[in-house]
């Protein structure tokens, strides 16, 4: 028997090399290569093709190696044997760091500091204290909880908000259309870790994020789509959103015409807020797979929305 | 009776106001408008003249706004009334901040990644997790130790460098030449904690910082006289030290002929890493001279190293 693998057909060296070393003795084939579909009894995909996993018989479980669940949203049948979500607790702190640098970005004024050093000017200007400034987390699932914590941690005035009602150490949460419109006035920076599913699609849009305070900032580390870009822009242009960290956007690599690459206010990374590593992923697949086999559920099974 | 206030002449009104707020009924004398000396009781002083303290027969007690101590240091002789340091909390949280910023900054490319959005370029480069960053701090006094303790919280490998033996909760803890030799080598980043007395004037000079691997990062928050900045600048052209985030220089403000304003490399604030807040600063002040007048010493009596 083997392991199916595909990361969207990127660092398969890198993924191998890691099963090498924490599931020794696990045979690996990688997606397309795969003469015999009966041999293979677990798949570890990103973004594999929709209907591939049914031709595959003797399939015992998938594990995805992303926390995000979109491309399987997208498929449009499921394979019988269950799928797991890759929560790894370092890419959670990579994408809390990636928040948290943001975050201090806004909160102290680095890019007014950093555009007077270009003009060799020495001013400082008052900046509130952590516990002043106000975070707002949309989004409250494994990823958007454990930053919210750590935002929280470092000091910050943290509110979260969930469509149903959820308790997170240290966050004030709030849920549901209310929780949201008493939420979104104080917030001074607005982090997104919503899931992408078709309820959240553009769901930031001119109605949403005009009710943020004016000058108010944006950090986006879920996926592009979440936003409309289009109004976004305009609430850039008009200074209502006086700041936006994106790492994601509708279409990637961003367009080399997008006005987000050149807008003042915006900073563009390429979708690297948490980049899976082959290495602890594989530990944490190795261990569930080993209990999975001995009836133990994996603790993140993918769960259809709707 | 009154107290002396000389923020070195800044912002007097905030104090005026933060002092009526915490310790209402103290009347308060702005230096150099003294025309009774005998009604002085106590200080709050920054950057003060020396020798003007012993002018007030009647002074019990000075309480400096600031926890750096170089310019008492440089007075002659001290008054016979005790000097007690401000170490407010928010201070140190925002130090910790802003060490926390550039310390995320450089072990995740931030700086690439800006350079890259300039020419709308995406590419993204795989980074260390947190816990195989290795942070090295100088200087674990109360400031410096409060440091090493949020870098360690936020997932960092991080160790510390003191004259002597000291242990700070999930810090590694090295002291004395041979610890300092030690620690260097290893150092992703380096941050400067350290406090500006005799012995560390110019002590990061070429034999210090070159000791440092290839490619790493400094992060200064201490004072500029414990650098010598040419043999940074040195190694910052060589490229052994691969970026710096300085907010202190040896002048302040930087002056416009310096050449660390325009290096591609450096990034330059202007001494804003950890501003004294002066609401919470006469809040924990009020509650020393409180406590002083009850016989109960504050904690962070000046003393002098020699």
């Amino acid at each position: 028997m083997a392991i199916l693998l595909n990361n969207d057909g990127q660092w398969h060296d890198q993924w191998r090399a890691a099963i090498k070393a924490h599931m020794p003795g696990r045979a690996v084939i990688e997606y397309p290569d795969t003469p015999d579909p009966d041999v293979i009894d677990y798949a570890m995909i990103w973004k594999h093709p929709a209907g591939d996993l049914e031709r595959y018989p003797n399939l015992k479980a998938v594990f995805s190696l992303g926390s995000g669940v979109d491309y399987l949203d997208a498929f449009p049948a499921l394979p019988d044997a269950p799928i797991f979500r890759l929560i790894d607790p370092n890419m959670a702190e990579d994408m809390a760091l990636y928040t948290l640098y943001w975050t201090i970005h806004f909160q102290r004024l680095f890019g007014t500091y950093h555009a007077q050093q270009k003009n060799a000017e020495w001013a400082r200007y008052p900046t509130p204290l952590a516990h002043d400034y106000k975070v707002a987390m949309l989004g409250l699932g494994a990823i958007g909880s454990h930053i919210a914590k750590a935002l929280a941690r470092n000091g910050f005035d943290v509110s979260g908000w969930s469509r149903s009602p959820k308790s997170v150490d240290g966050v004030k949460c709030v849920y549901g259309p209310d929780g949201l419109q008493a939420m979104l006035p104080e917030a001074d920076v607005l982090i997104c870790c919503l899931p992408f599913t078709k309820a959240t699609y553009e769901f930031l849009d001119h109605a949403i994020l005009s009710q943020l305070k004016r000058g108010a900032a944006l950090i986006n580390i879920s996926r592009g789509a979440v936003i409309n870009e289009d109004d976004l822009l305009k609430l850039l242009d008009s200074g209502h959103i006086g700041g936006a960290a994106l790492d994601v956007f509708h279409t990637e690599p961003l367009p080399q015409s997008s006005r987000f690459w050149t807008h003042p206010n915006v900073h563009v990374t390429p979708h690297m807020s948490g980049a899976t590593n082959p290495d602890t992923a594989v530990q944490i697949i190795a261990k569930e797979l080993a209990g999975f086999e001995n009836g133990i559920m994996p603790p993140y099974p993918y769960r259809r929305e709707d």
